[in-house]
């Protein structure tokens, strides 16, 4: 399919570039009698916003959401919503000398090879501005869910080798520090070795987890369209993203089945599991309990630090990628792994709906 | 999307459970002109085949790819190819016991909770033998990669704690053990360990991977159907998959930018990049290096230890679970991995053929 | 998408040629517990088979459909529904003359321009056989259809300038003549014509005309997914097919507004239509009255008479098509209409089960 | 799929409502290196623009578009293009009175049956605005397609029973007459039949011809995808289309075979036909010829003249529809039949890249 929609049922179609007149977002197929406004979605892109951090970028963007159709008397229609957020704060110039040479890690050398030629001005299509039209998206999601008792929260699991606490498990923390943390105490070792990093002209990358509670059973289509098979998609479409898993992922490889199989128990409630090594999906649709995964993403490509690298004529040269960027892009990142999260569930509730002859009677009997 | 069906423009249509008539696969959008027989298919499935080690299943099955459709005089017409293997060893009685609960770990209780009801009978849909119609698939994509100088190979990289030493790397020892570990002392080991939980009535999980050879550069479309995206889809809708990773994966999330950043350099030979964490994709796309994949798999949930469980009325029962099963599952994914790999670079191929105008009128121009 | 796979949620791929092992189509997103049996799919296949008319094929053909899966204990398990129909009368001596030259009307020429080469064999994959997979599915799809209430019943409106006199309209006499006209005046006459037809060594086109009853309002997704759009492709689709109408079709381009629209009136049982020039849909979505459309079929391109053509080399030749066909095809293709027709239907009502939030609160909510 | 997405590679997505902030359109996966600028997208979009005539609304728009992304330094990037028309001309108070009840012959009423409620100013996304992103993103198809040498061209064939005379027929008449009729003398008399029909307050149809040369061979992929079904798809998704046909369409159910077939001829300059009743495809491919294809256009709901309805409260009514409407909207949809051809046509031309080895081993090949 044309790379830019993602989703069936609920299908986004995200545009524009770092450098272009703005970015957006399309979004077909959201089902009428929704309430929306646009502070819905801009308290989603607030949590993109730089600037809070003295690890994050110093551009200010003032990204503000405007809703151009869809919504009629404080309400979906029904019919495509098409939001759109102008590019305000810009400098062309930063990036004309990366025009001539392919930096490190970064999609410049890609894209020129796909297209044969690219918009070299701040990382074009695959600058982090691109994530503004998931972000959107996603925040029109979330209210799907949160409707039907469903609620989806990521954060900050790592950064480089600083990691949470568990027992120190704190919801009301992640809002309140820069990395979105729920541990304060991580958040400050966090902070003091992204500090490092910086002085060293480096960067370091992390994980961001995110879970899902209150999901229904019997959403996810075997054998292909496995929820945990979409959701894996959605993440690692995330840029910068290089690993996905869920429940005890990779840890599940070296485990034994005694220890990693969950027990089904009834306490009187009705079936529920006694652990939850599975992450919330049995044969890629999900069993009921919570959703838990997690996206390992790199760090970040631009660094001050001198890199080694090539031009466009092939020639070998020495850079050092001027501009603004971040040494530590994961906390950015954790507010599109909430969207992608929220966009693929909503789409896969919305295919499920078909799936047994009570369903559809329920809709379209007599 | 209908859930049993993969790829867009090589679309496979998988069908068949353990216990009905047959199992098979309907590829359609097939390119016209391969060479294609029955031997080719065949040759993947007997990679599937239990019984080549003392830890895989006693149930003998004899599975002979039928090619139905699609290929004349030898190759593809650019029709449907239609693949069937038929079911024959099986033994319904093996399974009266296990209709009426819900064994640990296993999607008897999703499917139920999804449909309503479920075929009950080895696992149905979500047994292995689900797998035969991707591998067929499989091998036909594999094919088309060939003919293109890409190679596609996967292998077992660890069993529980035991990994392959990459310094003893070869080859040519993958097809020599039952592990299919390309580290011949790593599978003795592993021949050790799996022995041991065989004992103790348990199982255990293992990774995975596979690595990508031959690559053109420019295949993959950002943003959403970024290569290394519908790879991560692909391999989590293996059954037991629960992790994926490219490149330098979850280690990406604990590394420094300076390390794992991939420097470019040409030494006159065109541009080429001094390491590979990336995994053989920048931006999604493919860069022309390698690409290395890897999947987490669980350890097997069918286990002959006892379990707590609860059947269908809701009561708390303890079960052992009879029939044949793997106590490791690691060694069959294999080439479960290889096909979807294949079949994801053979429908990345097709798609990114049209993404720009010089190579749409290299096929339509005057 | 590939071409061979019809639908996005009930998602049907076919496969087989004539001179092939055999035909088939495999069901996915079939929704679990639907009550359905080879009897079922059979009654559908018998009105495909010649053999019922002097008109007719003398090529005896015992289509027997066989489930090979996705059905347990007589109900549907949502997982695939595989179909095969095995090929039993065929002489592949019939074809080798016409390996060499391109018969005038049918899709030789366009097969081997587009793929290179084709089978050539009896029409390979353009041949009547390929539309045993629709039918087998369109009996499925008919049959979900009819425990919600809705009937799809289709018949051949003329023949050549043969029409039924609606006022004679009797829908019983669609199953007792070969030409499956409701009008049993009309079919004499038409016997009449047809005979006069293959004397000449020639052959005659018609009209197929489809009805549906029962359908809900609000099926069909504006602007693309319009309901009539959607029936429009899967009636092209069908060979021999030139143009599709809905309501008063092309007499409605020659109509005046204040005939054409249909008044809404309410007698007392809620809203109702005056008349029903529209067809069913307005904008693309039902609107709870009768569908009626209607599908233009050429008349058949296998005639006796001598032809001009060209064969493979480029040199003109004369030809005169020997091998079994049928003057006129209209009869064959009723069933194949009534069956693309469901199939379009049941996949409208499955997209149109997202539409709302209250529907979807219906399914999922708490 | 979600309803306002067209095409599976050429992929757009429609949005806005004739009473919002503006409509536009998304295109992804237009190919990189295609020269675009503002004034190819205006041109076509002129040709939507009414009054120029006495019969077009009254309603005066300046549609001017505006590329958002996907463009730099005058190229496609192959980045998705955002296409934006902002609504200029808006009377909302116009509307509030329909919003109460059901217009004949428009979406009103199923629109509230779909989803609950309607955007009832104007017709919301059923009006002719929302026809703005079709127009916007075909000019766009069409730019592709002039690339590759291949043209289409729409036209008015008739206006109610005034048909065009073919002896007569000049292209360069098209843009000369408001009608878009290329025959002088029967625009003029479409001119006095449409005074007539707006001086007895009613409204007319008419059938749009579109006739594309230049086309290669082998364009389409059976059996689903055949190059006419998504042809009748898409004209039938154009509101106020009731029918479709291609070649001598319904004229070949009336037809003989010996007539109605195209013999093949060899001239010297390869292979041809000597007739096109087809109309340019064969089995759903196209054969090289012309394509011909016309659309059924119904006459328009909104009538000045008494109607009789229902409105929201189920109260049987009389009505007289005030607001700008034509009484002739063929000429409006002219540029839109051509839209949808040149859009179909692209992502016909993209899914067939993929149709053989030798085109695959063309683009990827070593």
């Amino acid at each position: 399919m044309a790379g830019s929609i993602y989703g069936k049922h609920f299908a986004i179609s995200t545009w524009g570039e770092s450098h272009g007149k703005g970015v957006g977002v399309v979004i077909d197929g959201c089902p009428a009698g929704l309430p929306l406004c646009e502070a819905d979605i801009q308290e989603y892109l607030n949590r993109r916003k730089p600037g809070q951090s003295q690890f994050t970028t110093s551009r200010t963007e003032g990204d503000k959401a405007e809703i151009l159709s869809g919504v009629f008397e404080g309400r979906t229609t029904g019919t495509p919503i098409s939001i759109l957020v102008a590019n305000t704060s810009q400098r062309s110039q930063d990036y004309s000398e990366i025009a001539s040479y392919y930096r490190p890690g970064h999609a410049d050398y890609t894209f020129d090879m796909k297209y044969g030629f690219r918009d070299y001005r701040g990382g074009g299509r695959s600058s982090g501005r691109e994530t503004i039209g998931r972000v959107a998206a996603g925040a029109v999601a979330a209210k799907i869910l949160k409707e039907l008792g469903i609620t989806v929260c990521a954060y900050t699991r790592s950064i480089g080798p600083v990691e949470i606490d568990e027992k120190q498990f704190d919801m009301e923390e992640i809002q309140k520090n820069s990395f979105y943390m729920p541990d304060k105490e991580a958040a400050e070792k966090a902070g003091e070795y992204t500090g490092q990093c910086m002085e060293e002209k480096d960067s370091v990358g992390g994980v961001v987890e995110c879970i899902v509670d209150g999901m229904p059973t019997g959403v996810g289509e075997p054998c292909f369209e496995k929820l945990d098979a979409n959701l894996a998609k959605a993440v690692l479409s995330i840029g910068a993203v290089k690993g996905f898993e869920i429940g005890s992922g990779f840890a599940a490889a070296k485990a034994r089945g005694k220890q990693n199989n969950d027990p089904f128990v009834n306490h009187g409630n009705g079936i529920e599991k006694e652990s939850n090594h599975a992450g919330g999906t049995l044969g890629g649709i999900s069993d009921g309990s919570r959703i838990v995964l997690r996206a390992a993403v790199k760090p970040t490509s631009s660094i001050a630090a001198q890199q080694h690298t090539v031009n466009q004529k092939g020639e070998n040269i020495e850079i050092s990628v001027k501009g603004r960027h971040d040494p530590v892009i994961v906390p950015r990142a954790v507010v599109v792994v909430e969207a992608m999260t929220a966009l693929t569930i909503v789409d896969a509730l919305m295919e499920g709906m078909s799936a047994r002859m009570d369903f559809i009677e329920k809709i379209w009997g007599r």
